[in-house]
């Protein structure tokens, strides 16, 4: 490896390289060129005089030819020993394909293999390495390191580090400072259910880990940082349900001397670069949309706002008309499905089943089908005269061809029950398009929400959330009525962000926690040092936490966040790869102080 | 708020803002500008009829001025009642200052105040928060978000900001993918102790805190992902040593298809690109040398290179002069520090001592004096002759006017002693300039070291290191003569990064487990899933993993990592702010089954 020009020094440090290309590297220009590529082998056929193997690493496949004639013996004489994943390298020419591939950047070439060096075998993987896998999600997630190597795995990781970057780069260009913060804090129980770390240094006491950083961002505003963010890991000891992981990253970030609109402005732009970069879709302004509205015309505080399909109030024009069913209820309310009046009976007896399911949980669904040619067909024609259903199309704003769907019920609960038949709706009629993108502002969250089985108000947001300072008489007249400063990022149905502007003062921070049924040992216990803060001059502040799983998943338009999580745990919190949690060695126990200590002898 | 233009809907946007400017902002361009600032009140001069306030935020100082003549009456009484660390918005017109400060960027205007707002009053804060504090490190701790409002707090935090990203795009820039590995892992109790936690699902399993994300990475390379990193909290529940915390950030990285060479090359390359960024310091191509080597000239495989006082080996010349002290020891060992002969014999007899503390312990020091004018004062003069001391400095290649310190004793403890020696030279005469950076490479480490406790070998650097291959035959004649392909990354003195080639085959993974004194259960129990992976086609590879808080401090000029870190640990792994660890609530311990089963009835 002396060059020619002597620089002996140098060349001694270049060792026999692995490579000089990746898999996706080469084309027609590179032909006749000498070179080394290493990879896994993707494909072999073997045609007896002739071999072809594809070669996959991460940036592409290369088909690598063996030939009988030209291949030296010794070489094609191992490629008939390779299998499916061997790591190989080879040293070859490359030369022109005859059945060119064009869906291949490499597609047009092939390498004529002169050295074959087979780097590890492998055996059969448990699932194909392919893009539509063979695996079931079990087997999937305990070989996690072969499914990785599958295109649409990868790709979602590949795809979420790059959204992480964009986050940063536009958050430290308007001068965010990221901030670690620390993940052994201490328990804080009221809320969710809190990870705890036994001490080995302080027998009986626990760190726990946070369920977000919260407490301490907040602090840092009245350290003065001005502008936080940080990605970061938070831990909820939840029972889990589908989708959700005991671990999960969130975009958490915190802002001093600023109101609410300053920060619906800022992570608005934050959206919309993430849109404009990652997706290239632009978006011009944000929608904004009050708790009460969204609950009103979508029966959701988080709704999908790329199909319409809101909700109409018939209560003025359906009940007093002898139907009983409708007159006993608190609320009807329906939708217009666009289009849907052509669904047979049988569809429509289907879909009255689907609304009964214990999860949806309605009584029955009244239908109007609003025909091409002026006429009504429903169930509920007996009570009600064409008139009527005229009254009602036009309050509903449908048009002929639309299928009305109408349910009643207590009002909060028919209109949960409705959001649901409505997002069914749509997803049967493709209306939600992971490709488009409709973003909106929820504002005006109540402060409080009333917990029947506590008998006492929890906090909606969190208990650091501000009320409005227009209701804070109402503290302590109607707590139930006061609104906060707070509001969520809804992105295509999810929320992906959440935030408030936050309690900066010390006697109200007090308030909260009594209205919220800590005692004053508890609250001084658990949150002393944040309410000491507050004394020592805290500015103004909010922010907002982003949900980075979910909206890496939504930008990457799926529904579950799974693949984009690079070793998620299953649905019992259990890591199947490593199998973890699993029994620690009794050595460890003692040292915890975990080992009961009434031993038996 | 309407505007002239007539934009009434964007004007109903605009709430009252905090501040138009930051307190750095204004300069003579501002003159006559009506403006609104925020911050905290510094300092307060009262002259009686006229009140100066310096006000602070993150971005700088702004001085405000209430006058009797031109400030409202209402405003310059409530400026009457402020405080230190109050935090207000004002409005008023920027003017000039009568006498300037050129050492602030604003220091030539002042705002004369028309409006005042206290925004939250505070409390006398318990430690000034000035460049300059008098509180205490406990105190400090207590109150750290009032200590992050001092600036070098501050500034340090947002240097480590800086760096980060800097890594961050630096690494995607080369293709390197961030992945977020898990927290919630399984324990390894061979390394460092874990730290845990209880699995509430799980009845006696728990999850353990990863010491690294050694393993994961590893899986990663497997799953073909090529290119690998991430800046990452790690966790070790060690017995805190000065400057260490039981979480502390890594920035970790893999890469496949490599040899040692490319890895060492692609991180000198990330290292240059941090001291270009940041310091503006370049640097060209970092030395290398050898563990062996480094031992035997600076007794320590992190050798601070800024300075020279390399080690001497004098056994050839000194011993057989009938000195015995010398000629019973397997090592005479000195370093000659430049221009210290004229140290006084008081200053020698401290410097003897201090080798002599138990910290070092040492059984003595011989010293000769090389005088300028070419004779010699020693502690040995007896014994030897200035013909000898002649052959010495011909050794040390030492100079007139420089001092030999020489230690005897087993190899080893002597390097040991002396390289302490060295370091508290060079740190009395001033040579570890903290904005001088000597980057240095040292490589092959030995794989195995031998614990005379256990009696067996443990893994110098991990048990997933792989041996030079030259070397495979000697794991099972002579384990401890084996090299590594290892290497550490030393910056002045410091470790700020290590790693490996990693092993990727089975059989020697298990081989190596073996040698570690792992039972064939413990390593299934252990790290089966890792071996696993490696028969499905694992590719050679390996990494390194950097120091996050370690670097930054140097980068920073500073030998403490703590006031890089926003909420650092005690030396008790306490967080004395938020008072973590804590007891649990009863509850939480019989949730997790920690509470003992054996009830008192």
């Amino acid at each position: 490896m002396v060059s020619a020009t002597g620089f002996f020094t140098f060349a001694l440090r270049i060792k026999p390289m692995y490579r000089t290309h990746h898999c996706g590297a080469l084309t027609e220009k590179n032909l006749k060129n000498n070179v080394t590529l290493s990879g896994w082998v993707q494909r072999l056929r073997n045609k007896g005089f002739i071999i072809w193997v594809d070669l996959r690493d991460r940036y592409g496949i290369t088909q690598l030819i063996f030939d009988e004639e030209r291949t030296p013996k010794m070489v094609f004489k191992t490629a008939q020993t390779l299998g499916r994943e061997f790591v190989i390298q080879v040293v070859g020419t490359v030369i022109e394909r005859e059945s060119k591939n064009s869906n291949l950047t490499t597609g047009a070439i092939e390498v004529l293999v002169q050295e074959l060096k087979v780097l590890n075998e492998a055996k059969t993987p448990p699932f194909t390495i392919e893009d539509k896998t063979d695996g079931g999600e079990e087997l999937r997630m305990q070989y996690r390191y072969l499914d990785i190597r599958r295109n649409p795995v990868k790709e979602k990781l590949m795809f979420r580090s790059k959204v992480a970057i964009e986050v940063r780069n536009y958050l430290s260009n308007q001068g965010f400072i990221e901030v670690e913060t620390p993940y052994l804090i201490k328990s804080t129980p009221e809320g969710a259910r809190d990870f705890v770390v036994p001490s080995r240094m302080n027998q009986g006491q626990f760190y726990a880990l946070p369920q977000s950083p919260q407490t301490f961002k907040q602090l840092l505003m009245v350290g003065g940082l001005d502008k936080y963010f940080q990605i970061v890991k938070c831990f909820r000891d939840e029972d889990l349900r589908a989708d959700r992981q005991p671990e999960f990253t969130q975009i958490d970030c915190e802002m001093a001397f600023v109101d609410q609109e300053t920060i619906l402005n800022q992570f608005e732009g934050l959206t919309r670069h993430l849109l404009k970069e990652i997706k290239g879709v632009e978006i011009d302004s944000f929608p904004r949309m009050s708790y009460d509205e969204a609950m009103r015309i979508y029966g959701n505080d988080k709704p999908d706002i790329r199909f319409g399909m809101t909700f109409c109030e018939l209560n003025a024009f359906a009940q007093g008309k002898g139907f009983s069913v409708f007159d006993s209820q608190e609320l009807v309310v329906g939708i217009a499905v666009p289009g849907a009046s052509e669904m047979s009976r049988k569809e429509i007896d289907e879909l009255i089943e689907w609304v009964k399911r214990p999860q949806i949980g309605a009584k029955g669904l009244v239908y109007v089908k609003c025909n091409i040619d002026g006429t009504y067909k429903s169930s509920v024609e007996k009570f009600f005269a064409p008139d009527d259903f005229d009254t009602w199309v036009h309050a509903f704003g449908a048009s002929k061809g639309d299928l009305l769907l109408i349910l009643s019920g207590e009002a909060r609960t028919s209109r949960s029950q409705l959001s649901a038949l409505r997002m069914e709706m749509a997803e049967r009629l493709g209306l939600r398009k992971p490709n488009e993108f409709a973003p909106l502002w929820v504002t005006d969250f109540p402060l409080l929400e009333w917990d029947e089985e506590s008998k006492r108000y929890h906090a909606m947001h969190h208990p650091f959330t501000s009320p409005k300072p227009a209701h804070l008489d109402l503290l302590k007249t109607n707590p139930g009525a006061v609104l906060a400063n707070a509001y969520d990022l809804v992105l295509n149905g999810n929320e992906i962000g959440g935030g408030s502007i936050r309690i900066h003062n010390q006697q109200l921070q007090s308030e909260m926690f009594d209205l919220l049924g800590f005692s004053k040992e508890e609250a001084q216990a658990q949150f002393g040092f944040l309410m000491n803060a507050f004394q020592y001059g805290a500015p103004p502040h909010g922010g907002i936490a982003f949900g980075l799983d979910r909206l890496v998943a939504i930008l990457g338009g799926e529904e579950t966040i799974r693949d984009f999580i690079a070793f998620p745990k299953n649905n019992a919190g259990r890591d199947v790869m490593i199998d973890a949690p699993a029994p620690l060695e009794k050595k460890q126990l003692e040292e915890l102080f975990l080992l009961s200590t009434a031993k038996k002898e």
